[in-house]
């Protein structure tokens, strides 16, 4: 039988006994200075898509190295690496490899979706496990602007490989109510994705209990949070926006089962880049495991309060 | 000053003659048995990742030749591009240099949006007209789930550049309801885009009287398109879904102004694989050619009628 990513998910947070995630973004202008100078980069950055992409791979095997035996799962926004084109998804693709090597599960954050034919190619892509398709992750994001048939070719596909999906339900942002927060008959467009996710990906259901297909869920937004998990005990949440964005970690608490499963939080930037935040004594891959092991320690210290 | 993509767009439907434009959506099991023969593939497809990349750029670079003096634009549907990775994504930066040097504007339909920092990430990639991206579109499309902080980056850089949007509003395909059709207070999320995209578009009014961003909106949404039509008249709309979906040409007579601009008709099916509507006779290149001028033609007469 095909093993779910969610239940290897719940092995890897149970393995490693915590819930947080690494969210790989790299961005050249947030490099710490020891990692300019070691790209020879400088203030001016990459002189090259080539130079660039380079920059991001060696980036990217650096978080893996640093922080791999410490969190169940990487997440790679794709964005970062499409700017420099093939080059950059070269670069993401080795960028994955390592991560997996290392035993990370891998998200690639693509907020993918588009109608029927289209989102087949984009779940062919990502996550048929086919020797065609080389950039494969263990789960993928998706946006559900286009509805229902955008999503069902991914949950065909998850089904039969076994791959996780997170489709944007409530998002960190604050510009997200525009579509989401619109309301009809008491239910909003969030609420409304997130019964669709639950009602499909009862086809998928993983023997730990929750479903290999999940929600996106922004930490910043706690009272829907709170409402969506009351009504939805089985979808797992993706939940960005602690810390950084100004997510509260007690939401977290209220949002995970008995066993402190639940919710996957993944952070970026205060992992990335501490030099950022004040901690510029230390080499750029001591300083990232620094870092995630922090964010390891106040994730568990908001989960036992 | 900076040249904006409507204008282009303008000069370049009245050059051609025809508001159609050709979308690129190449899928292997799609092509011609004479295109499968000439790839040495047969019915079991590419070998390789390799060999799929090289089948699609030879494919894209055949549409290109076949249709570059015949409409205005074309859309590459970036999805099935992405099914061969990074050596998938290299032959779309092939096929995108084979249109623009032969005179096509170039749509790429990759239905993108994050939050902020990472939408800016994607106007970079796709945009920005940075030499250190080199796959860059003269427009791109967009899925606005996130809302307006997902958007308001696209239309910063497209203001910097001069380069053109499409934001998803009403899509094609019947599950989009799930999400479009919620309504608030006597609105849809789809007007509310819609409503949205016209007001940020301001910023970046092409001389044609057109905004640089436009929305998409399906043509088998009539009643739809005849009522955003009516509230927004500066907004383009990018108009797929024409009859292989079902869409009425009608409603394009209904969208454009007395000039015949206001929608860009983006057709795939028909036009790239005219051997599954029964036309066999011809070598690959010149069927392409005739069944885009098939497609030119009536929509010129569904215009003029």
């Amino acid at each position: 039988m095909t093993s779910y990513f969610i239940d290897e998910l719940k092995a890897g947070v149970e393995r490693r006994g915590t819930p947080c995630a690494v969210g790989i973004d790299p961005l050249w202008e947030r490099f710490s200075p020891a990692l300019l100078r070691d790209l020879g980069w400088g203030e001016t950055g990459p002189a090259s898509a080539e130079d660039g992409a380079a920059g991001l791979e060696r980036f990217g095997a650096l978080v893996v190295d640093a922080v791999h035996d410490l969190v169940p799962a990487v997440k790679f926004q794709m964005a970062y690496y499409e700017v420099y084109g093939s080059l950059g998804i070269r670069a993401l693709e080795a960028n994955v490899a390592a991560a997996r090597n290392a035993g990370l599960l891998v998200i690639l954050d693509g907020k993918r979706g588009d109608i029927g034919a289209t989102s087949e190619a984009y779940a062919r892509a990502y996550l048929s496990g086919s020797p065609l398709s080389p950039l494969q992750g263990d789960a993928l994001t998706l946006a559900p602007y286009l509805g229902t048939d955008s999503v069902d070719p991914f949950i065909k596909v998850a089904k039969e490989t076994g791959r996780g999906l997170f489709v944007c339900a409530k998002t960190s942002n604050r510009g997200g109510a525009l579509v989401q927060d619109v309301s009809q008959d008491g239910r909003t467009v969030y609420e409304r994705v997130a019964a669709y996710v639950n009602e499909a990906g009862r086809a998928v259901m993983g023997e730990c209990g929750y479903s290999n297909v999940g929600i996106v869920v922004g930490a910043t937004a706690a009272e829907p949070a709170r409402a969506l998990r009351q009504s939805f005990p089985h979808l797992l949440f993706l939940m960005p926006g602690l810390g950084a964005q100004g997510g509260d970690a007690e939401i977290l608490r209220q949002v995970v089962d008995a066993e402190g499963f639940g919710a996957l939080v993944p952070a970026s930037r205060s992992v990335l880049y501490p030099h950022l935040f004040g901690h510029t004594a230390q080499d750029p891959k001591t300083a990232i495991r620094t870092a995630c092991q922090a964010l390891i320690e106040e994730t568990a210290a908001a989960l036992s309060q």
